[in-house]
């Protein structure tokens, strides 16, 4: 590396970067997980993260990539041969598809075009058109980190109830959540599966579920073959505060830190932050007269922005001399966009001189590869940080400025 | 708690004493799993592996506990309906058993009595009995962490060859790798399962597979549905140091800490280490008249010894007091050795003292909880200790001491 | 090192075994010392310093070792060529003795066996004597750390008293701060010296200074050169929580962390903890036939006691031994008493198992060393504990044990 | 404070950003300071030290900050009485002229504008004026931390040597080692004072001298007196890699890890990298419209620029926004230029990103607080890093852009 000095930028969509705060949580002592003091930590942790999700349900901890929440969401509420509706909103719609797949359901999967969230049109016509109810479940990606396009789950809700069709509601919130608004309670979603390398702050290795009451029902009835998933014992153990196998406690440790500093800044401000940040990023990769992935405004993630490559200039170049030059890892292009888009995470705990910073090592990162762009981005995202500083705004106006 | 002050004494069997070490590295910054640094720590920590295994052909780590793992050894290998030969040998033993059965295999569970390990006498005698083939897998495990009694890996192969039996061979060395010998390809594994949190020296959320050429054969025609733990994909990322999914990576970087410290002191160092401090715990437990469960000296476990309390008398009791009293956590006895036994981990980072220091609470806590019992176990300990104390008890000698 | 493995015992009286609590909050990110948060903590910190000295006046923290803070407190009160009362209980008084003479003061040096601590009656006299008023400070070591013995400071007080002297009081503090019962106010002493490496819990790096009225009179008319070590920018600086010069921030970071810990337990808690130890040990000691160096019970140290060798047998040979072998250190004799004595620091962040194991070693390094003695120290150091376990203590009685 | 989210921005000219390597390092457990281990790690770091300083005579290390290294320079070399001459280059000139005035010598004071550095041609003919010797030392700040001014220090040296006079050369290198080339051996310097806080990448604690032949020798004759800083029992105890005083040992954890860094990125390179910042800065600066308060291009500070506020506005003020707005904390206009300049530190552990946050930091903050400003000053920035960055630069070319 060049420059092996300083903190790395690490503005991928996740792993994003730790708080030092919860750095050091995570190096404490492992402690007795049959024992007092990991009940009261696991009481507290799943506690938080319910508020978190706005879920009033339980939610389920697993130590697992957040692929294995996938799974589990599957697994605890689907049976052999079960229709699964899905949508192809990117990369990881189609990985989730797959899961489904090798798990032995079937899958009808929604070609979409990677620039937007899911239709929730669509959704009300292919569930009106399931007049039998074959479809045991539609299953939606909140935030696609592949491309930085949100569904819109509360309207994706409505469509199913506009439909009246009773099949679950699963929602992968990965990338979402802890950075773009969530409501699983109130938007009626019945699996949500997370993980902790996203907005809650922390390394990979938590996969979790918030579940509904309707649910808890499905996964009585259930007939995929399930174990390490299985919610039951979970549930069970979890009521005292235990797991049924060795739970991942230090990176419990770690959540609980995290939880912490969320509630600290507040969830309200914590979205907030990262709508602005989102939208700074944008008119930056406006000013560099580039094209940001997502088609709909209305779609954009909060979380991450995909922008996609003049013609002829690729996308890993530029990441790869970002990297080298500039000490910044950025997301690469998935599947089908591989080379032709790079992606910004400007989600969990970041803030404007962070952002700023980041921004500038896209831009003198363009310059670096040759790439065709006008300079100003960085300049761009500033007013607009300046325009929207909270209080520091004020002053402003006051003095004149 | 009565005294907060100084440092807890976990000696339950896992997680262990995690060395200061691990946990600072644990507490690095989390790098891109996608970038060349992460490859660099993959490709070192799972040739490392490797070396604790002596498993020349891959090994898979996955985010998970070792509940987990299990999960894998059987959804790679097998198909619906298999029968695998397991053998109750304790809890764990009877855990995994669930696993197998909870995904639709037969399992043909050899009863036991919780004090040996397997007899590969019954091995050879099944295995020959079974002339039509239909046994799959034979799985064993290695050191049954719920009795302190190894099975004799070694023997339980040979018994297999004799019998000239075809099934594959699947080791449970959760708690034996890195504490008791083993040797993944002299002894003619085909899946080992191990995890993070014993001899490894980490905390818990690494579930670990080592293979042979002959389980990676079983796994191309093994029709069990797989996705998560699916070895193709990972071994496929695997090759130029990535993942399928999102790795734990902050514990790979606890991994490679923990890897450098088991090779500086060196692996036959660690074993013989961890034999002596088991036989330095019997001693006390003799000099106690207390009885250790494992009837059968050469299944000794040097991972851990669990010890019969007296009839009439509570072993959660005296567990609880040594936790209240003298900051220990002892492990408790499990399923139907509930409070009757209680279990002193001596595995992972331990030394001669903190091994006295943990003898020193049980023999406190047998006195404040009324147990009857001799004074002397500590003293029993520390001179087996001094006998054998590399070096310096050759000094004694010549001192006369 | 034979065994490299496992948690090292630091059993020197200081620096003591650090909580890793404290370690983990020494690893914050320093911030700007002349910024608010610093101010928070600065007050913080030194208020909480002022409940751990009994002290209503200010309390001033040097970047520096224990040694610089002695410095500060001759440099501070007094002139060149000032006579100063001082009593050589051993090695440290003989060092703080050092300074003074170098510093320009005229020391009075009563002489000592190094197996006391200070005889009230003497200072009584010696003040008595001295019509003129010439001897402007005395200056007491309250915990020899070379001995194990201290000094009656209350009596000393009352002694300086009865003689009607306006002498100042000068208390060196290093090694009882946090584990023997000082009351800074309530004894009339002027000038405490402390340090952070003991019974603060931290490393080393902070000296200390507790301030009477009296003292910041004296501090007016002090012509002793003075810089660094003057009180009076400090107490301004401190006033607003700032410093005159950089102060050492991470390590004032882990004084609040310890500080935190300190209460929790409550101070009373902790110096009984202390007591407790101490006397667990002194029966060891007497159970192995070996002879504490401290004559007078009264003045017997709560935070180490130092140990006589059998002639002819090497301090600093069984302290090899028990490093090389056991993995703890040991304290060494010091000036007069190497290789005749080792101390065995009991101080600290420490419970009944660490020190059972640490009994533990030098009961297995005397017998590596052949140094003749008695088996048997750890059990009646162990009997000890348990019949004065708290909670515990009462169970074993009602369970007839 | 407004933004709680994200890494803080520590741009004061020190403390500095301390890599989380070296965080980690602090965290390590504190060991024996009379063991053999610690006698390794103090070895090693006082080589290093060396290599860093270029001086192949001893380094000392005290437990104290820099101030105390300043007063450790004149007490080891001086008398009572003895002239010293100083250059009032700014507010720590100034601070070291007050020292050593308190400590009883005698010193000449140049005035100064606190815009330039030290004037070689002024050295040479107060030197050449005093015939009878009566100037026992000079004392040069190198880079003078309060204004930005550097002295050329090769040819004050060689300004002394015109004069012929045998002045001893005492250097204050606090916030350039590390930072600004600085060559002990070879530009004759005597004393050399520096500290841990600034470029060697630690928090504050420890004061540091550099000694030349000469300087031990007048240590012989010195005549102030001196206890804690006395070189004479440091050095003595240092040749066995031990310390007369407790030793601040975490803090040389430290140290060993941040010169692994310095080394590891190559000296050269580290100060080839400050240079790039600060020439970057005073590009932003100048697009800003703003004053680098520095007037002699041949003494820019490599490690801090000092920006005057235009006429009317507050520095502090500012200062105030940017943290409460920004999370970044600048440093403050000291003694007479309060409030009419803001310092913006880069040095350390610091990369081009860190630097264009740190700087759209000020930019940003310029208008929040309504400072009359052009925009552009991280554009300007960007570009001379593009142009200038290493391997990177010619790839640009390569492409065309």
């Amino acid at each position: 590396m060049v420059y092996p000095s300083g903190r790395h930028f690490l503005q991928i969509p996740g792993p994003t970067n730790i708080p030092d705060r919860v750095l050091r949580a995570l190096a404490a002592p492992t402690i007795d997980h049959r024992g007092p003091g990991f009940s009261r930590l696991a009481r507290e942790v799943l506690e938080g993260l319910g508020r978190v999700f706005g879920c009033s349900g339980p939610v389920v901890v697993f130590p697992s990539s957040g692929t294995g929440a996938w799974e589990a969401a599957l697994v605890n509420t689907l049976s052999p041969g079960d229709r699964v509706l899905m949508f192809e909103t990117g990369h990881f719609a189609a990985l989730w598809c797959g899961v489904a797949r090798r798990l032995g359901l079937e899958v009808e999967f929604v070609p979409g075009d990677w620039r937007h969230g899911v239709d929730p049109g669509e959704v009300r016509r292919r569930l009106a058109a399931d007049w039998r109810g074959e479809t045991k479940a539609v299953a939606v990606v909140h935030n696609e980190t592949s491309t930085g396009c949100t569904s819109r789950i509360a309207e994706i809700r409505e469509a199913m109830d506009e439909a009246g069709h009773p099949a679950l509601f699963l929602v992968d919130v990965i990338s979402s959540l802890g950075s773009i608004e969530y409501r699983h309670d109130e938007w009626g979603v019945d699996v949500a599966v997370g993980c902790s390398q996203k907005g809650l702050l922390l390394p990979p290795g938590l996969g979790i579920n918030a579940l509904s009451e309707r649910a808890l029902e499905a996964s009585r009835g259930a007939r995929l073959p399930r174990s390490y998933w299985d919610w039951r014992p979970m549930l069970e153990s979890n009521e005292e505060g235990y797991f049924p196998y060795t739970p991942p406690t230090n990176l419990l440790f770690g959540l609980r830190e995290a939880l912490a500093m969320l509630f600290e800044e507040g969830l309200e401000n914590v979205l907030a932050r990262h709508r602005r940040h989102a939208e700074a990023t944008r008119r930056a990769v406006r000013a560099w007269g580039l094209e940001v992935l997502c088609l709909e405004p209305a779609e954009y993630s909060a979380s991450l922005t995909a922008v996609l490559m003049p013609e002829g200039h690729d996308a890993d170049l530029l990441r790869r001399l970002v990297l080298e030059g500039f000490n910044m890892s950025l997301g690469a292009g998935l599947g089908k966009l591989a080379g032709r888009v790079f992606r910004i995470g400007h989600l969990g705990d970041l803030n404007d001189l962070m952002l700023v910073g980041a921004l500038g090592g896209v831009e003198m990162g363009l310059s670096v590869a040759g790439v065709p762009h006008s300079k100003g981005g960085v300049m761009a995202a500033m007013e607009y940080l300046v325009e929207t500083a909270p209080v520091a705004g004020r002053r402003a106006v006051a003095a004149g400025g």
